[in-house]
């Protein structure tokens, strides 16, 4: 697959010209995953990635070897390990694919030249960064503020339609639920509509 | 009291020299609060709060008027609500004193200006940046993923000696369990020790 969807993403999101997308072209590669496919493991070094079709996930896994689900990503998103993005440390947690998918793989210098070159992409870049800390505080607010119907209602609205393409114990474990707790949750929603 | 320890923190960790500091003192203020002031309610805009002694705390209220905690900031801290920071909607949380305190209240311009100024202090304000993302992801890693005993371990370790300054309903609801669940485990734990 192209990188069509990603230009187009950033001509209209963030005023990147064609010429400067053709000169950030060293930065960024497009990548072709299987479903399954690990893509980062624990401790590699971590790239951003942007989703063009299919789904990436962020997971950790615990002693027992569950995994726990920090983000999902969809067509459109962003997603990457942080923890293993600035710091010489390693990273903590996994990326892979739930679905066949197409993301771009992109270097740290990508989002510094396009800065230096585009004022625009500039401001764009500083919105993301403050909505992903924006929506990580909301997460947690959720997580230890309220009941586990509304995290799902809120669920429902982050990620329109994703629901009826992942399996219930996903949501459960990004809602940090049990899935008992989420099929109980679900059945007073579905008795009260 | 004066900003002496926002000054030596910002000479020491982000190499801003003395007429820089003095450069910049138009976008701070020292401020001291007593105990229990509502420094910023939810709605009103935000600034950056850097504690010098004391204790803010970072906290949401819900429908039954309950308060969740989602950050202290003991001394040599920094305290923000960043979902009014870049933002025009308003801010979602509330920020008060929980001991009398002496901060500085930052504008946001601040970081600009100190980072034309000074390479180093850019690296140091992306650093913080950046730790500050890993720990809301750790954050919600905990939350999601691991038992109340790990969360409070955690605690402890993060924010070392506060657990005495504190009652022990406000780590509960950081922690974001019931105050009778933190009470079981610190009993398994004080038992075991």
């Amino acid at each position: 697959m192209s990188d069509d969807f990603f230009r187009a993403y950033l001509k209209s999101k963030a005023g990147l010209s064609d010429e400067a997308l053709n000169e950030l072209k060293s930065t960024y590669s497009v990548k072709n995953y299987n479903k399954g496919d690990l893509i980062k493991a624990q401790g590699d070094y971590s790239s951003i990635y942007f989703v063009q079709n299919g789904l990436l996930r962020l997971f950790g896994v615990d002693e027992n070897a569950k995994e726990h689900i920090l983000q999902f990503a969809p067509e459109g998103w962003w997603i990457t390990d942080r923890t293993g993005l600035y710091q010489s440390q390693n990273s903590k947690f996994n990326i892979d694919a739930y679905e066949e998918s197409s993301a771009i793989q992109i270097d740290v210098s990508f989002f510094e030249k396009a800065s230096c070159m585009s004022s625009n992409f500039q401001k764009f870049s500083e919105k993301i960064l403050h909505n992903h800390i924006e929506n990580l505080y909301s997460r947690v607010y959720l997580l230890i503020g309220t009941p586990v119907k509304e995290r799902y209602l809120n669920f429902i609205k982050t990620y329109s339609g994703l629901y009826q393409r992942i399996p219930q114990w996903m949501i459960a474990s990004y809602l940090g639920v049990t899935p008992e707790g989420l099929s109980r949750v679900r059945k007073t929603l579905y008795d009260l509509s």
